[in-house]
């Protein structure tokens, strides 16, 4: 795999769009978010509405379920008189689980099989499977995955919580959860945060929390305080040749990477992929 | 799965055998690891011959790798000079990547297809694959699953240097490593460990190392220091209607625990499973 990308040409290489590039800034650092307006446009829009709006500002990650997800709200949300206002954005939102699949949308497929889907492959950088049949494609829960976390109705999440996957893919949750983003970088400032103690991960103390200074839409950063980084394409003969060199191999590995470069400069890969081709 | 648990009865759970049950004690607490000698029988002998003599004692884990495994080893091995040594173990050893498909072992199957092998269940509470037409079974890489690392050469590992998966399954490395255990208790005290910057997640520094104070045989630890847990079975009907109770749920989770409990008071479950099933 390394010598595959060392062979890479600056044309495998694209930048995020800092319109559908979400930072969320923790007093260790950065973790930046590419958004998935294709699959999930109006959560995008709503989220990206909320950081805009500085909602998240000074919410905290109230969860971190090891092996499964961190999670990070409003810790007031359930009591309506400390809980925190939204002023223009929606609280809730239908169901974006899945999509009609639309065969011009890139889609670079593995070769194995699944076992939750009948083709899955990836779709701009992204992770997402396709039922021919039904017509359907949906984005899938990775490692790295961020959705809209949600009570038992199905349109009552919308971007206040969110949640983004540490451990095993939990592909059960394909279709149940509305996912809008993947972390591209900073993954390991939220998956090595201590586990909370409570029921599903939960910070049972205050002071566990882990604060969030803010969450911004790139476009709406400085220049100069933006995080420059690049990403592999996945629609490129170089990412078929990455596919393949994980799918045969021998040496020790963390998965597909959703490599990046900053500078120009190829970065350690930060985390795994489809158990397929691995 | 909470339902099922709670509707467990006394002999649905076993007690861990001390003889096969390390306890790795660091700072932050034990991790308590159960052994594999079905698998693995010359390694965790040997396993167990360097806890005897105090091999471990005073080592560090030297490596987190993001999504993938925390690594613990003698971190001067390189230098003949300053590396531990070893009295009445073995360094090196035969691989145990697989061995024989014994029927008469216990086997609870998954119904669901898997994408690594042609059968894949529990065998008294170990992840197993079996492939009858080879005539093989082996133990496969899930998360807590604790292995031998090696360099190139299959017979090159022994159990001087050890690992435990903190990420998604690296089912990549099923029949290239000897797994010899997995751990049952304490996962979060390695998985929630700051990731090491250095390639392959190394720690750069030795300051930024994990000493280990002392691993153990239970057997050889007085009683009233024990750790005292027991499993759930996993050649139980109750164990058949927990993965049932997984396999079709809308709820959110953690995919099929390792169930253990204290005092008869069952735990959070600590970790997922299979990604079929899920």
């Amino acid at each position: 795999m390394a010598d595959v990308l060392a062979a890479s040409k600056p044309v495998d290489w694209r930048a995020l769009d800092p319109e559908n590039t979400l930072y969320m800034d923790l007093a260790a650092g950065r973790v930046v978010i590419e958004l998935a307006p294709t699959f999930a446009p109006l959560h995008v829009a709503n989220v990206k509405a909320l950081a805009r709006e500085k909602y998240y500002d000074g919410l905290a990650i109230v969860r971190v379920q090891d092996n499964y997800v961190v999670q990070w709200a409003d810790p007031e949300a359930e009591k309506p008189e400390l809980a925190r206002k939204i002023q223009h954005a929606q609280r809730n939102l239908p169901a974006e689980f899945e999509r009609p699949l639309d065969p011009k949308l890139p889609f670079t497929p593995l070769p194995d099989r699944d076992v939750y889907a009948d083709e899955v492959g990836f779709s701009d950088g992204f992770p997402v499977a396709r039922d021919p049949r039904s017509g359907r494609m949906w984005l899938v829960h990775r490692y790295g995955m961020v959705g809209a976390g949600r009570d038992n109705a199905p349109d009552s999440g919308g971007g206040t919580e969110l949640y983004a996957v540490i451990g095993h893919a939990p592909r059960q949750l394909d279709r149940n959860v509305t996912l809008l983003g993947r972390v591209v970088q900073g993954i390991e400032l939220l998956s090595a945060l201590p586990r909370g103690a409570g029921a599903m991960g939960f910070y049972e103390k205050a002071e566990q929390r882990i604060p969030i200074k803010s969450i911004r839409v790139a476009a709406d950063v400085p220049e100069p305080e933006r995080t420059q980084l690049e990403v592999l394409r996945t629609d490129t003969e170089t990412f078929k040749q990455l596919i393949e060199s994980r799918r045969n191999r021998r040496d020790c590995g963390t998965g597909i990477p959703t490599s990046i470069r900053t500078d120009g400069k190829i970065g350690e890969p930060t985390y795994g992929s489809f158990k397929a081709g691995e």
